[in-house]
Order: structure tokens, then sequence, then C-alpha cells
């Protein structure tokens, strides 16, 4: 596809209340249903959890595959290691969050999918996950559909 | 630079076939040749493979260096580790490729790269590097070029 | 928010000159300030480290957090870990800084970050955090502005 127009740029904010301290959720219906995704014949949809302590990322969703990625997360980033977030000695933090935090990093809080035809350009097996990773809390993300 | 214009955008989707199980391959060259891509004064190309079971990263293109990422890889996600993906009691996917989703989410499956003039922006030692990690297979890469 | 317009785009590159080997800085105020984002009602300011031993990320700014997010880095890609991008035998570069690369591919080097009404779209803890990897070094980051 080729074109040239004036751009369309239609914005939202998707609300997640997740259920478990680690939870992993798929988004793929609610962004691909968003405000505006319809509208758009070529662009992207930018989304950013607005979150410290959660991540979006594109993988498959399946229970089996969903439970190692939670596994990863506490073998890379074990909660029984020491960490000064976790320390009154250097923090203020009162949640003992850090490896909630520190699974963000890793994983990243950001997306861009692309958009044609009003459709997410998604390969077969991908989905948007938003990966909670200091719940239960009630979570936002904003959306940015900008496209022709 | 700056700009106020109707946007182009151009998208087109890249194929890749690869030779081993895990293989790094440096697009640079092929993203920069791109349909549209010389005609961008300011703007981005947003890449996206389409599969679960690669990853889009921005390093050196170093054969030691490429053997450094696979190494990591298989220490963070040890292939003789136990997984729910490969578990038929759990999982209906017959390739046991969990270390190959796990690393994926580790590094993630698109990347945005700025142009200016025609041209990729790219530090002196920075390559788009595709990681193929359940190969060989064909793969594709969508890509949407932006800009004006 | 709902528009229908040119886009403008703006771009600059940001210098940053880091202290330390390792060295995580908050760039959240000096990309609020750069050209052209307060001219932005709905839009976007895409963020390219120009560099393979840097990163940039999203999460939280707080000296503690900042330490366990090395402290990470030094478990997951350990300083005396062997690597083929240190071995002369296999690799021209004399800096032995394989870590420094490593750690930047698990984190990234692009961030996306939306804009509204000319301030950034960020959640109450999240802030832009610069990791350099290989310093003490003078870095550039890449910036273009976009949007209506």
């Amino acid at each position: 596809m080729r074109t040239l127009a004036p751009v369309k740029v239609i914005t939202t904010t998707l609300t997640v209340a997740t259920n478990a301290r680690t939870e992993i959720r798929d988004l793929t219906d609610a962004v691909a249903a968003l405000p505006g995704v319809d509208e758009i014949a070529c662009g992207s949809v930018l989304l950013q959890s607005l979150h410290t302590t959660t991540a979006l990322i594109i993988n498959e969703h399946q229970d089996a595959l969903l439970h190692d990625i939670a596994a990863l997360l506490r073998t890379l980033v074990p909660e029984g290691g020491t960490y000064r977030h976790n320390d009154p000695a250097y923090s203020d933090c009162n949640r003992a969050n850090a490896t909630s935090h520190l699974g963000a990093v890793l994983l990243g809080q950001t997306l861009q999918v692309p958009i044609e035809q009003g459709r997410l350009v998604l390969g077969t097996w991908q989905r948007l996950l938003f990966c909670e990773l200091d719940g239960p809390q009630t979570r936002r993300i904003y959306a940015q559909v900008m496209g022709v």
C-alpha cells in the first residue's frame, strides 16, 4: 500500500482490573476494538502501560506458555533475592515489589502494533499480552491510534 | 529538521529463510532498501516479525558477539529446563519450543527505526538483527514506512 | 482526542556525558523540553540511543531501584563469564565490553513515548531512563517528535 494523506489520530485509555500478583491477560480483542482502529487504512497503535510494575509483550496466548513466562521471571528475578528497593534502609517503598519493577524492565512497557485496513497486523500465533507483575490492581494502558 | 506535511505510508513484507535452529541475520541493508525508505525526508520504519519464536534487536553485527547473544539466551532459558509448553500434559504444541518463545519474549519482536533524508538513522555500530530462535523456517517481517 | 491534520516532524539529538561504567540517568525532563514537544497536540517522540552498549527504558527513578537494575544486569550477564567478544582469538574489539552489549540487547535501545497537549504521557512513577553500560563516554540519543 502507498498513500499520501493527512494523518488521523485517535487516543483512548484501556482499564484492566487484575486478580492476582502475577497475571498475563490477552488484550488483543480489546485493542482491535479501540475507537479509531477500524478507520485506519494504514498506521499503527502505540500502547503504553502507565505503570512501572507491568509489561506489554507479543507472544502466544496459551496457558502453559503463560505459566512458563511467569516462571522465567521468577527464575531471572527471584523473590528471595536481596533488593535495595525492598530495604527500608535504602527505600521508602513499602510494597517490597522490586521483582515487579525488574521484571517490567526486562519485558518493556510499550508496544507499537501496525494496522492495515482497520485490523491489527499480527502473525498467526501473535497476541498482545498485558503482564501484571504486582497485582491485583486496576491498571491503565494508554492507546494512540495513528495513521491514514 | 522541521516539517508540516501530509504523511506518506508504504508497507511491504520481508521474507527471510533461515538455515539453523538459532541464527542471527543482519537485515539492515534489506530494510534500508525497502520500497519508500528513499522517499522519506523524516519518518521511520516500523518492523514487526510476524512469529512468536523470533526477535528483532539492534546491536553490532560481529560473529563473536552473535555467538555470545545466542549463548546468553541458552543460559537464561536453558534447553534442559522444565517447561509446560513442552509437556503434552499441559500443551498441544508438538515442537517442544518453549525456549524459543521465552527468548523471543526477552528480546522483543518489534523495532521502529528512524529515517532521515532517505536513510536509516543508526549509530556507527548499530545494525538491525533478526533472531531466528526456532529454525530453520521461512519467516516474514512486516515493514511499514511512514513519514514526510 | 480525534484529529485529522498534516503531520509535524521535528528532530534533534540529545547529548549525554556519562561519568561511570554503569550509570542510569533520568532523561525525562530533557525529553519533555525537546524542540517541538510543546507544539504537539497528539503524537509521540521516538528516541533511539545511537550506541550498542547503552539502553533506554521506562521505570521509576529511585536510587535503590537503579542499584537493583544494575545488579540484575551483573547477575544475568556476569562480568566473570566467558565471552567471545572479549577474546582476541575471535574478536578485534579491544574494550572487552561483551557484558555491555549483552545488557543492551536485553534492555533495548529505542523508546516511543506518547505526547498529548504538549506533554509526555507517562504514569505517576514512570521516567525515561538512559542506561550507560560502558562508560564514561559521551553519548547521543536521536529524538524524532511527530504528531499533529
